[in-house]
């Protein structure tokens, strides 16, 4: 099978979504952005071994790789639209192909959004997505925008692919629901763009909420103290998680993919109404305040654990 | 040096182009298109010892890296705007990075556009860059537009880099002319602008003239025959290319970076002179016809040698 081959077969018939002028197969690929709206555009790359365990299924990669990107987009409360694909594989195998792809364009339907480019390359494994999103100009959820007296809010639940994957470690002790939130983690893209013009900041959870939220603190200039028994757990984490490395797992470990948010008093009933109706939990942890830096309800400075660093 | 540090040290200070909303340093970056105007986007990677050689200098690699993608801007005739870095790195090393930063930076100040997000990884050492470019509808220089009778032409000249990398293997030779055309390719942005309005399709010349044309061919619809004694050779090649392999060279060799354009007869002497202007060289090396498939002048089929393929 011939790279070009490769990229017909399992990458080149997806393209269907809104804007799309000139899909795979050209030098570039064209898109037509709506009109007077801004872009949002990320890349994130997932190393075999490093962003994943060398053992995850081929579909969940597939699925994986595009979530944390879409993450990204949810965090600037922007609407997803085209993303391309750079994909390093050591051989070409059929079979992980079909499963890679399956789990990439099943995420990517969900949200109604098309892969229009990439390549592919001999090499050791790591997928490279760059996604593109857009949005109004002067709404986007940027970091900066924190303001002593906001409360700060999480969707979903934390610790839990965190969890997975010590157990993973530890045992190999495998528990479904939490594996689900390691292996699919679902980007909350409908949460970013129903907090528009409510939320002053926002972030997605990728390295551990005290790192991730320590930028947003930084890059607004104030600070804040967190609630460490408000941090949501799921049934699964509730149930299975060691209680002494409650804190690390929820606070220090990566991979949640969920929102932190910071919202004025005043928005908060009408942010929580929103992601209620979309049946999504939104949890105030704490609130922001002038001092600077992160700290515990007790007065304790909240340090960044094991915070996910790759040149740490 | 953490990742952040790292980012903050060599990439984060250099986002000075126009439409950049929000550079590097967010969850994503945010753009503002030109107003009307189409996107054209671009991902390519480049993985150590298989894309570049290893022992290639640092400065080299962040330069070509870009250069890659600016090449396949240039082949759409779109205006470079942005650009995204993907790196994955074993260790990092400020000596090397610094060199790097120096030769994406400077490649990318003379096209006047910005480094506006990305990530950096560990891992064995790839480069990927998104690059994202802009043009106005309906005037891309697409792979599907050529048409019987259109001269068939190529800027600069071919088979050097193919050439430089031969020597190298053979004897560890460097002749400076031949490595500066392997290792630091001029991106033909200036001629794809230029050919706008006046090709019918376009490729740029990656994997190796005879491969990449077919692409352009069977995109079309069309087929080809093919000059030998016309492509284009420099001064360096005429003198050290052995004259058994000259074609496999030019015509099979990869990296060369040109522009392989298909121009209408009554275009052409417009076409010569807006390149001449620019200092570039644009050689008719054949003619498109209705036969499929790409023949030599003597009708013998052009194959494309060792056409380079990544899963071949």
């Amino acid at each position: 099978m011939t790279e070009f081959e490769l990229i017909r077969r399992y990458f080149a018939a997806q393209t269907s979504s809104d804007g799309v002028v000139l899909g795979v197969g050209d030098d570039c690929a064209l898109l037509q952005p709506p009109p007077g709206e801004q872009l949002a555009v990320t890349h994130d790359t997932l190393v075999a071994g490093r962003h994943y365990p060398f053992e995850t299924a081929p579909d969940a990669i597939g699925w994986k790789a595009l979530a944390v990107n879409l993450s990204d987009l949810a965090a600037m409360g922007a609407q997803p639209r085209w993303f391309l694909l750079s994909l390093t594989l050591e051989q070409a195998e059929p079979a992980w192909l079909e499963a890679f792809a399956r789990g990439l364009h099943g995420l990517a339907r969900q949200h109604g959004i098309a892969l229009v480019g990439g390549d592919t390359t001999r090499g050791p494994q790591a997928i490279g997505i760059t996604a593109i999103g857009s949005l109004p100009p002067d709404i986007a959820l940027r970091r900066d925008g924190a303001r002593a007296g906001d409360a700060i809010c999480v969707t979903g639940t934390l610790g839990d692919a965190a969890l997975a994957l010590q157990r993973l470690a530890q045992s190999g002790d495998d528990d479904a629901a939490l594996r689900e939130r390691l292996d699919r983690p679902q980007p909350r893209v409908q949460a970013g763009l129903a907090l528009r013009g409510l939320a002053t900041a926002a972030i997605d959870l990728s390295d551990g909420l005290v790192g991730d939220l320590a930028h947003v603190l930084a890059a607004s200039g104030v600070g804040a103290r967190l609630d460490a028994g408000a941090l949501p757990m799921s049934a699964a984490f509730e149930r299975l998680h060691p209680p002494s490395q409650r804190l690390q797992l929820q606070a220090g470990g990566g991979d949640d993919y969920e929102l932190c948010v910071c919202i004025p008093p005043q928005q908060l009933a009408e942010a929580q109404r929103r992601l209620h109706a979309m049946q999504l939990q939104l949890s105030c942890i704490g609130e922001v305040d002038s001092a600077p830096g992160l700290r515990w309800q007790d007065g304790l400075p909240a340090q960044p654990f094991s915070g996910y660093q790759h040149f740490g």
